[in-house]
């Protein structure tokens, strides 16, 4: 399998003029080869110039092949085998059984897609028949459907360099509605992306789809991804990363001549709530379930509990000693990138400076050039609400608990908190009524709450929300994982007194034995 | 029925300190009493808390008082009887009976989302059940469910004093999602506003709702509305106005620290498209009902024909003299307003100064303050083309036809248009394949696409959808008028693993009984 260097323009190749993006180790600190060509600015413009020519073509393909082109990028994501596997793990440092199980995830999610493409709900076939007798007016046969916005921008993410990334679930669900696809890579794994990107190409070969349904730039600095969120012809943005990204991707969206929606998913501290029964019952598993999410994946994920509430009484001491001899024993993480690996020292090093902010242990030494010390910190509740940068993301192992005087100051907190993508309760029988008793600001806060677990761990299924209230996200509407992700890419037509010739397939009447 | 000059804040009458709104009757040009109090920063903040302090208890009420609560905001406003009709007539110089539709249609909207509440389809209820078994790892039982995004600013539009004011469809679509209501009285009808705000503190009252859950503020400069969108506890706008009001309400939301989505409807031309055979067959009836549609309620609907694509060839004489027949007959129409008497004269003058656009014909000479005589234009497609103001929309009793000398040039003419609520196509069978051809381009620009009919005239039923791509709206993923309404302001919440006792209501295990 050869490694492309160059840009995918609707199904060409083409050598990137623009600041090559380099790939880089992270177990090394290394670049690895080759130069990934960045994009121009007329680059970016024929992506989506092709991506706009192929939306109609795409549409009037219909479910059916739409649904096989989605399974089809799962089975030549699949056959790039090995190669894919190795590329990633080179690129990110994650372990080969992580990417192993999101390739699985990638392709599950598509295959999702493929399902939901076919059933055809998402359609949303709503039809009000005409009362020709009705007075004083008689009433039209109405009829609404749903169908793509049109192309749509994807930003690779960072920490999942298959799974939210060039065939990841934005693309999926884009696809699946409708719509073309302008991926921008992420410059953190630009050859995964080569690799995916291929992948993807020989499905639109394979299904003779219209070519422009999937380009994919690069570029090495932010203009790239600037080109495609304001080109007038892409009509929405999908995104995963960082909140100065996301913030600055709506505002580039809001300030078009023609304003379009942004999903970005940006920061979350997926607060952690301690109830005091379950504290006193179980002090020492929960510990040691908090350490365990919290240095999963070298604490990369969105959902990765960065604040712990903790009640004072019986267990808290428990807890922290059992946080202290988790964290002894887990070894150091390699982050994705060096940046990553910079900012997450940082905000470490700030974290460890603020007067009141105590250390409870780390994990082990960092040595390598992308290593981070899993440590976990705790402070007192009123400091906590006194110093707004506390409640910061810090991207990466480095979690902090807030000690509780009571429910009042546990519930004082939730108040004030910015908006997540998770909140986890941990609670036992006993504590439910004061569970109950939070619930309405935590469905307030979050777009997802669970009960003695941890966010870590987002299940592709129906039900799944992956999102929540900005600024967890732009747009607390959606989730970008899940089958309800379709809904991001979607908007409604209505058809009056339309002839059943000229109506879209999904809204002509059906003979009782299609229905 | 006393009608009050104050402020309508969370169930209590305050008298407003800032600029107070004017009404004045259209009929005469002169003031009418009372004076309305304008709001002051604090109102709106006192607004705006009150309505956050009922989000809660007002979900809480659950969905069948919830529903009940619409059903009597629906009977207080008929409770007003002939009161609310003389004095939306007085503000508005609509016609009797057109306020009496209109009455019905708000009552109607009002009952057809209680119906909707207690149906609760719109919750979106998904359940992935526990996988317990599950190889490598079970999965956990999983439930979603949609509320509320939480409190909602509505802005009254000019033209539908009772339907798209302030319990019209905004209102009753965020009630109905569990959204306490903010609303910003229209300062074109201020009374009629008062009334019905007196109706629905009645219908809190009665319905032991939190206070909070309506309030009313008015104020005869922008610095009220500014006041509404910005302030931090409101968490989605609904407007229906124009383009400068809803472009600027979209920016201030964009600005906020925490973005909030505005449903914004502003600005369409609504494009008819006659086709050949039609034309050929009844160009005369074609024109007749154009004109009607083009003068009904004065031009005032967002649905107007302001722009009419007539291809040459045998019929397109026939059509353009009966236009003019047509409009001969007209009266002249007083409009709602001084301002927006003036901006449509303004606007028919502009038209009628271009070079090479000419009069078909006219109705009556304006002779009242507010009165605008009904006007068809003529222009050819090159010139339309070359011109960008020819497709701004007048707001009013004016329209613009442009002769196509073939279908290239009609589909030139789509192609390029903006974003539009709705294009009407004229056809016979024969002209069905050409239609045909068109339609793909038709549904990326409108939100309701009719055949042989007219966009005035909104159906408000499952089906309908009253929106479009920007700028017709601010949001074309949704609609104003209709069930699918409720759909702006809920979000997602997702429940993972939660004991049956903490589980909301609508996603708790029903027995096969209750399902």
């Amino acid at each position: 399998m050869s490694l492309s260097p160059d840009l995918f323009i609707a199904g060409t190749r083409r050598a990137g003029r623009g600041d090559p993006v380099h790939a880089v180790a992270p177990a090394t600190g290394e670049r690895i080869g080759p130069a990934f060509g960045g994009a121009t600015a007329e680059d970016v413009a024929d992506a989506c110039a092709a991506a706009a020519a192929a939306f109609r073509p795409y549409r009037a393909a219909g479910l059916e092949r739409r649904a096989a082109f989605l399974e089809a990028i799962a089975e030549e994501i699949e056959a790039l085998g090995d190669t894919l596997i190795e590329r990633a793990v080179l690129e990110t440092a994650l372990p080969p059984a992580r990417i192993l199980g999101e390739r699985g995830r990638t392709v599950g999610q598509l295959r999702l897609f493929a399902r939901v493409v076919r059933q055809g709900d998402w359609q949303e076939v709503r039809i009000d028949p005409a009362l020709p007798d009705r007075q004083p007016a008689p009433r039209p046969d109405i009829r609404m459907g749903r169908i793509g916005l049109g192309p749509v921008a994807v930003f690779g993410a960072s920490n999942f360099p298959l799974a939210f990334s060039v065939a990841g679930g934005d693309t999926a669900s884009a696809l699946a509605a409708g719509c073309p696809v302008v991926v921008k890579a992420h410059p953190g794994h630009p050859g995964t992306s080569a690799l995916v990107a291929e992948a993807v190409d020989r499905a639109v070969a394979r299904c003779a789809m219209p070519a422009g349904v999937f380009s994919m730039v690069a570029g090495a600095n932010h203009a790239v991804g600037a080109a495609l969120v304001t080109d007038e012809r892409i009509c929405a943005v999908g995104f995963t990363g960082s909140r100065a990204g996301g913030l600055a991707l709506m505002a580039l969206a809001a300030a078009r001549p023609r304003p379009i929606p942004v999903y970005a998913e940006m920061s979350s501290i997926n607060p952690v709530l301690v109830f005091p029964h379950a504290l006193a019952s179980r002090a020492e598993a929960v510990a040691n379930a908090y350490i365990a999410s919290l240095t999963l994946g070298g604490g990369q994920f969105c959902t990765n509990p960065g604040l712990l509430l903790l009640p004072e009484g019986p267990g808290a001491e428990t807890f922290l000693r059992a946080v202290e001899s988790a964290l002894a024993a887990q070894p150091a993480a390699t982050l994705l990138s060096p940046a990553i690996h910079a900012a997450h020292q940082a905000g470490q090093a700030a974290l460890a400076a603020t007067p009141g902010v105590d250390c409870i242990g780390t994990g082990a030494e960092a040595r390598g050039p992308c290593e981070a010390r899993p440590t976990a910190f705790v402070v007192d509740a009123a400091r906590f609400d006194a110093i707004p940068h506390l409640s910061d993301e810090i991207f990466g192992p480095t979690g902090l608990v807030v000690r509780c005087p009571d429910a009042a100051a546990m519930a004082g907190i939730m108040e004030r908190i910015e908006g997540q993508l998770t909140i986890a309760l941990h609670i036992d029988a006993a504590d439910e009524e004061a569970a109950a008793t939070l619930l309405p600001v935590l469905e307030e806060k979050a777009g997802r709450l669970l009960v003695n677990g941890f966010g870590t761990g987002v299940e592709v299924c129906d039900a799944m929300v992956h999102g929540g209230p900005f600024p967890a996200t732009s747009d607390g509407r959606s989730t970008s994982v899940g089958s309800y992700a379709i809904e991001r890419f979607l908007r409604p037509v209505c058809y009056q007194d339309m002839p059943p010739a000229l109506l879209p397939e999904m809204l002509r009447d059906r003979t009782p034995q299609q229905a």
